[in-house]
């Protein structure tokens, strides 16, 4: 489900196939227990948040006529959400309380539908009789899109077709508004393109699928945008969408749509799609991401900068846009095998995406800069709620993303302790990955239960490592890693194992000398870990924002069991500048030497930021050696 | 007259007056050669291109009813700031074709008018009936203030009212629009405030100075912003201006409000204004400002960002937001006598001004960043062409900020080769200062005319000098500064000389550590002038954004009298990256350090870059000691 999880078992042009709902599970490890916040505290949370924000009103209101809207336009996206992330917890583990909320939320949403199919309850309650004026900002095919995600999670997972129903006739409805003959518009936030493609797969009705390429075909024509304070290219409509060359423009928006574009590819082969989707995938990566994944440097447009334009402090980075990152290079890697993409997700999912969740599961991050002063704290929900929710169905649903299969053979992607148990031709692959990733650095990967035909196993071998080892049963494997994993093929026998080791050495990272924010610093990594100095970890008195780092001093790792859930903590050599002078802006460098001190400099990962009392924080770190060279 | 000169000898609450218009010429020098090249070819330029962008077609189709409207809705006051320009010109030296030009453009704007006084041409002609309707952005009051300023200057320098009477029409139009009883509004673009102010000053109306109140009083009042995409900061109408305790919104706005707000405390002593605008320049200053004072960091709100958001490449520091920072500076010095206040002016002018306005007076930069890639070159006009038509008024009107008088005599501000005469009681003060500013750092000021009663001479110790030294006669002066000034009282004779020394070492400086793009870097300033280091000034293949410099390593100036008009160029030890290797946009940092090279760095004054080929540029250059600790 688009963007969100895919199933492309049917999808004629995809290298990789997704594995069917519940065909694996977590069992332990940093996703299992975030996934275990999310279904014990967060979605619970969500629920209380979704009544006092007043989005249950808003449809409250559309079904009965009265009441006064709250909130920004697409207030009722967070409900389906939310109602997605339920449905993926739902098909994991029964649930009674949560089963129930949902019947419940099910029933309201399913109320509020106007009799010819029309479900918006912003127009509805507040703007009647304006339906569809507003396509560049209003947001109704985007709601609809978020609406047929929940409805494809409740019935995949929970074979539950009641909000499938409401789908449907939405959609029948938008069928008499929208297509070539009809009315031509696209929807200023795409969402609802990766949406439909979904629901074609999920029904085979491929109306779905050509309304999915209308509302892609007709970007870029000018349809939206304009205006004394939007540019086309803020809403990916300067160009048509195979002639784009950068990414540019809102970055929710952008990822979300470049989904969509893929997802069309999965369908149809047309070969200008994923041209188009690997020239703007390209652009993103070489000049406009964040060391984190985080992607969106600008504030005011929530979008892509110019190259190398990525600001830590005044960055955006927000936490939906490194999801839409996520969703997208996820769909990347279906239809390419290509394992960049995954090393991508690895990254994303990690540090810009984990870093919006607070680790008590109810308070989150909007904004993800990799510097702060301070002032940047988690909140428990935002005005524009976009999101928590979204956390709380990549959460539910990050099983879908850890392997695919192919007919030679399975495929894993992200590592964590967890189950596979892939159907295929000749009977089952069940297997049992344990790892404390991305902690340690060995993946355990036992074969539980095999057809008898020979098949093969492909680990991904991350970017980030320039030293893997791969054994089968204890012997090196020796052969050629194909497009980034380390591919075993045989006869596999139950109890047979495959050791991965990823040795992880915190090392320093620099950017391009055009990252001004990063110019002459370097930021600490581990694995596809990145590190920060928050303010709470140094000695008395030091602010992370002032502080410099000896690279020649030497990084030094550990173990910290109780710390922030258990993780490894980088301790460096550095100093500290003293601020009590700095009452001006400007001040000669010749007074500036006598206030640096050296101190040790305490890093944890980027991710588990801002847990504790609120204080400074950074990423890039300057390189200095000491007091003497550190002005 | 506001924002740009002003006349206060009758303001009661002026610390300082401003000398009548022609007491002061430019006689050699930098601002002599600039406004030289201002008369000669700028105001030419300028004039072409109203002609050509549709400025003036604007105005005949508004006087005879028909043709379509070109350009942004203020395109009017392009024309009032040229006419404005050419007054100031006029008034200095006799200059006929100018002046048939000035008459023909009077006539055009006068039968543009419409019977009732209105005069906008963008309603008249593109929203007929719809005037005053949309006054967060239709800058109909902003064009009215632009022509007001154009009539004081035609009328006070040359005599001529014929525009006055335009303007007098328009404001009585106005005034049955606006005012208490009457429609409560402000207008999105400050301007008028500053504007009225002047005119009462001028025709001692106090309608004027009751409307320009009327107009400050209602702001921060909500009366503007609000909308999806604009929030009322940004159009400083967040608080009531005299509760304002930081500057924010956008930057042009915000210094042409304060400088309004300052005119009005000037005439009526409220100290609750100047309070409020002492608030939000130590707000500016401490936090806000560029090292060249340039201001209004964020590009997409033209505005003022968060304290130390201060980025180089993505730096916008508008040339009219300088130019309005430098009108309040001058009304802050006028309220004050504070010397601190031309400091600034100093700062600005020198920096953030003049690096908008190329060496042959047809090229000009809109923004002004503090580094480049060499994407950023000049521009012969702009779309929205403020900023050539602002600095044309400034540059005509500059020997107005030179000198002021109070009762006990006369103070000068800004350096160069000019000559002052002042009327003062008794008789007049004639004095004649020689200076090669900002080159060298002798000022010399002889006494030409002098009454018979002692004055006292004030002359401004820049604070950018640690050693100042001032010599009367031959004699060192030992008396205590006064507010940023030396201050020699005594009965003068005809040929007295005081002799001003402001040794001028080329030296670096450092930024407050939260500016994340000077972050353990340095720029290098000698006197009031900030330099950089631009691509075509290196050795082959140094790319400014790539270089470090060597703080230990020593600057070494010299003159360049054939170089970019003269100038004094400074040269320091550094290292260069080589950008070959980088593809990517993070790397290993180990993968980094071989690619440094030692190399001499070449700095020119910031305000003089972009008039050579187009190339790389850098103010900010961190910090580093040759190749081995380059990384």
């Amino acid at each position: 489900m688009g963007p969100g999880p895919v199933d492309n078992s049917r999808s004629p042009f995809a290298a990789l196939g997704t594995l069917p709902f519940g065909s694996t599970a977590l069992t332990d490890g940093v996703l299992s227990r975030r996934q275990q916040v999310n279904r014990e505290r967060s979605l619970w949370h969500g629920l209380r948040m979704l009544h006092t924000a007043g989005n249950f009103d808003n449809l409250r209101y559309a079904a009965s006529g009265g009441g006064a809207y709250r909130g920004p336009f697409f207030m009722d996206s967070d409900v389906y959400k939310w109602l997605e992330a339920v449905g993926w917890e739902l098909g994991q583990r029964p649930n009674a309380p949560l089963q129930e909320a949902a019947e419940q939320a099910v029933t309201i949403v399913a109320a509020a539908q106007d009799a010819d199919g029309y479900l918006d309850s912003y127009y509805q309650v507040a703007e009647p009789g304006r339906r569809w004026s507003d396509l560049p900002q209003g947001h109704e095919l985007y709601c609809l899109g978020h609406l047929a995600q929940a409805a494809l999670a409740l019935s995949r997972a929970c074979g539950n077709d009641r909000l499938l129903d409401v789908t449907t006739r939405a959609f029948a409805h938008v069928q008499t508004v929208f297509g070539e003959g009809k009315r031509i518009g696209v929807d200023g936030h795409p969402e609802v393109e990766t949406a439909l493609v979904e629901l074609f797969r999920h029904t085979r009705n491929a109306d779905y699928l050509r309304l999915a390429t209308f509302f892609l075909n007709h970007r870029g024509a000018g349809l939206l945008g304009g205006g004394r304070l939007r540019d086309p290219g803020y809403f990916q409509d300067r160009v048509p969408i195979r002639d784009a060359e950068v990414i540019e423009g809102h970055a929710v928006r952008g990822t979300y749509l470049l989904s969509g574009v893929v997802d069309a590819y999965l369908e149809t082969g047309e070969a200008a799609l994923l041209r188009s989707s690997r020239r703007q995938w390209q652009d993103m990566v070489d000049h406009k991401q964040y060391l984190t994944g985080g992607i969106g440097s600008r504030r005011y447009s929530e979008g892509f900068g110019n190259a190398y334009e990525l600001p830590s402090d005044a960055g955006y980075a927000e936490t939906c846009a490194a999801i839409g990152s996520f969703y997208w290079n996820w769909r990347m890697l279906l239809a390419t095998g290509e394992g960049i993409y995954a090393d991508h997700m690895e990254l994303t999912l990690y540090n810009g995406i984990l870093s919006g969740l607070g680790l008590d599961g109810t308070h989150f991050f909007y904004e993800n800069p990799l510097s702060s002063t301070g002032a940047h704290v988690r909140q428990e929900w935002y005005r524009v709620a976009c999101c928590p929710p979204n956390l709380m169905r990549l959460m539910a649903s990050i099983g879908h993303y850890l392997a695919t299969k192919t007919p030679d053979g399975v495929q894993l992607h992200l590592y964590d302790s967890y189950r596979v148990n892939a159907p295929v031709a000749g009977g089952r692959i069940v297997l049992e990955i344990q790892s404390n990733y991305p902690w340690e650095d060995q993946v355990l990967v036992r074969v539980v239960e095999t057809p008898e035909r020979p098949w093969e196993l492909s680990v991904r071998l991350p970017r980030w490592c320039r030293t893997p080892r791969v054994s089968v049963d204890g012997q090196a494997l020796e052969s050629t890693p194909r497009n980034g994993y380390a591919v075993v093929s045989r006869t596999w026998t139950p109890g047979d194992l495959v050791a991965l080791t990823l040795p992880m050495r915190p090392s320093l990272v620099a950017a391009h000398p055009y990252v001004e924010s990063a110019r002459h610093a370097a930021a600490i990594t581990r694995g596809p870990i990145v590190y920060c100095i928050e303010g709470c970890d140094q000695e008395p008195g030091v602010d992370p924002k002032t502080v410099s780092i000896d690279a020649t001093g030497g990084l030094r790792s550990e173990w910290h069991p109780a710390l922030l859930g258990g993780t490894v903590q980088i301790t460096a050599r550095g100093s500290a500048q003293d601020l009590t002078g700095w009452t001006q802006l400007y001040r000669p460098l010749d007074d500036v030497a006598p206030t640096r001190r050296p101190v040790q400099l305490t890093a944890i990962p980027y991710f588990l930021w801002g847990n504790r009392e609120p204080g400074g924080m950074s990423v890039w770190v300057p390189i200095g050696q000491g007091s003497n060279d550190g002005r």
